[in-house]
């Protein structure tokens, strides 16, 4: 398979995919990235009270942020509720990948995503090892994109490049899945991040946060959040931590993050799961931006709105409906709501509107709307998608 | 048409429903209420931050609690996010109720359902209204629980008897509508409950909280609130209310209004859009009753969890993914799930299930959800429907 398309890919990482055996029909379903030397390292995991397996074994070796090498990660089964049994899985997949890498026992992270309660088939796992480590190359990025997506259709991969006069070029690159149940509220499904960009670990960890705020945070899908969720962040630049930077450079990174978060966050929302059609909610003028943000997630996780998008119906009163039950302070007769660009709400009343015109408008792959609901500082973006008879087959049939 | 089968109406009401021509194809969309003299009335309304025109007028009548004689209410068309318009058209519609059944000014609550921000068709109501009033009867129950219907596969009605010895027998009477969005924080889309039964309008507004928190608030179709909820309750019996009653005569109609209430929210749950099944979700162990609903809520919000209901697929991950969700603090090695009786989950741990006579018992019309999150006391019941393509039909189409 070709390399991923315009992705620069920081310096000191390989990755690749192959078929394991887990999911029918030789998909590929196990996958792994290594860096050449010890990675720091930090993730965000699910605040599910139900954890899988990858992530309480993945949790503890995190606390050794400059320790990790590697990540392997299977679809097709999320080791989820599968008691010690699934803990002991989740410690040999890695020690698999440790082995097969020639890399020091610990030092791989591991993630699982498919189905809750069924045992792991570790033994296909451990077999598929050596051979996945041998395949493991610069342009392997597809593959393990690949190989991580349950009901994605297609895999989600997002870069930025990062030119620091007199420090260096540098690479931020991330690989995500998901597209069922997803709202994060502390990360996504499965996002890795790569960068070659040298950071300390309070640094990474801070920023991480801050990026995964403005993009996975942003996401819903069906407000549902799993219990093997992880966002990581691997920096190759070790060894160049201490160097000094110049005025503003950590600034850019982290525009650079926010941005391959936001590009994995928008792909994900787009590619729901039965998705016709991405949908932007953009809301200003709240006292707080956590207020404008609950605006948005109210609409967004509306499945009135979310049909009537799917219908390509502007049935602008579910948009108002779903405002008011927020649970946010605000007049009534200061909010005003537009689709597509078109007013249907100024100031708490009903606008004219040419209806032909915002009917073809709302034809469009992406669907924004816009509230203001006063005159504070607040705001907030959130990413979702329609909600279609395809999301109710692919979960009627997934088993 | 025929009286409702099975139900004693309260001494002193009569209603009715025509069609006025709000919807299509002549099908009843107009219904009123009447008691014999001034009933005590008291109400909840929707949370929703913006209420319909109706809303706000029946608000403002309900401050006396004595002068309310009857309710008209309308279906095809909320009266909501309609204006100042909108204000003077649900005076106008109380207006001719009053006038077409010889009742005071201001005697008349109004409720409207249907679609948001379209212009009510005043006209159309006020010309049908004396038609109306001159078929009131206490035959008309039927045709008045038709005239509140929207996407109501059919109408709910349900009662209860009170017979307290040397004081007298009385009747608990209640219509309902609502089948999409729904989940009442406050009250749920409309339910008129009827009694003769002496009330004062404190004892009358308690045990109507009471009441409704034990029903109307344990029901969930789609999680969203409507703009024009509402919930009353009617006594005939104002000349009574000083009466002295036996002891535990007010704990016998509080059982049988919850009752009544009860019986409306299963119903609307199960008749919810598209809905081919009925959830219960029982939620026990936790320390405070509030945690233990919140649990039920997160379980019966799922759309994954419908989904998989709606296919008749005992995939209990998913029921362990709502839990874990929920918000509430537990210990996960302390729950157990069973679903249709069959513990799928003991203490934590996945337990051996016979999957095909689980499978079997899952074709039921109602599937029950048990849950036990530890050793607390605190206890909830929520009932909701399956997700299927039914309801994506029904609200892509709907305007």
């Amino acid at each position: 398979m070709s390399p991923p398309k315009n992705h620069d890919i920081p310096k000191g990482f390989i990755a690749g995919g192959v078929s394991a055996g887990i999911k029918s029909g030789r998909k590929l379903d196990l996958g792994m990235i290594l860096c050449e030397r010890p990675a720091l390292t930090v993730a965000l995991t699910t605040t599910n009270r139900f954890p899988a397996a990858p992530i309480k074994v993945s949790r503890e070796r995190l606390r050794h942020a400059f320790s990790i090498r590697g990540i392997v990660a299977n679809s097709g089964n999320a080791n989820a509720m599968t008691g010690e049994q699934g803990h002991a899985d989740a410690l040999a997949m890695a020690s698999a990948a440790e082995q097969a890498t020639g890399s020091p026992a610990g030092s791989f992270l591991v993630a699982s995503t498919g189905i809750i309660g069924r045992s792991l088939p570790v033994d296909k796992i451990t077999a598929a090892s050596p051979n996945l480590a041998g395949i493991l190359s610069a342009d392997g990025w597809d593959d393990f994109a690949r190989a991580i997506m349950t009901t994605d259709t297609r895999p989600k991969l997002a870069s930025r490049s990062l030119r620091l006069k007199g420090f260096g070029t540098f690479g931020v690159f991330g690989v995500a899945k998901g597209v069922g149940m997803i709202e994060p509220n502390m990360a996504t499904m499965l996002a890795f991040i790569l960068t070659d960009y040298p950071l300390s670990v309070g640094r990474a960890k801070s920023m991480l946060i801050k990026a995964t705020d403005a993009s996975f945070h942003c996401l819903t899908v069906d407000a549902q959040r799993s219990t093997n969720d992880m966002v990581s962040l691997m920096s190759s630049a070790t060894g160049e931590s201490k160097a000094r930077r110049p005025a503003g450079a950590d600034e850019k990174f982290l525009a650079a993050l926010t941005g391959v978060c936001r590009d994995l966050a928008r792909d994900m929302a787009a590619d729901g799961e039965g998705a016709s059609k991405l949908i932007t909610i953009r809301v200003a003028g709240t006292n707080k931006d956590i207020q404008a943000r609950k605006i948005a997630k109210a609409v967004a996780n509306s499945p009135l709105v979310k049909t009537a998008i799917f219908a390509e119906n502007p049935n602008w009163g579910r948009i108002i409906q779903a405002i008011g039950q927020s649970d946010v302070q605000f007049a009534a007769e200061n909010v005003t709501v537009k689709l597509q660009g078109t007013t249907l709400v100024r100031r708490g009343e009903q606008a004219s509107v040419n209806l032909a015109a915002l009917q073809s408008a709302m034809r469009a792959p992406e669907i924004i709307i816009d509230i203001t609901a006063g005159g504070g500082k607040g705001t907030a973006e959130v990413w979702t998608c329609d909600l279609t008879p395809g999301y109710i087959k692919i979960n009627a049939e997934y088993n």
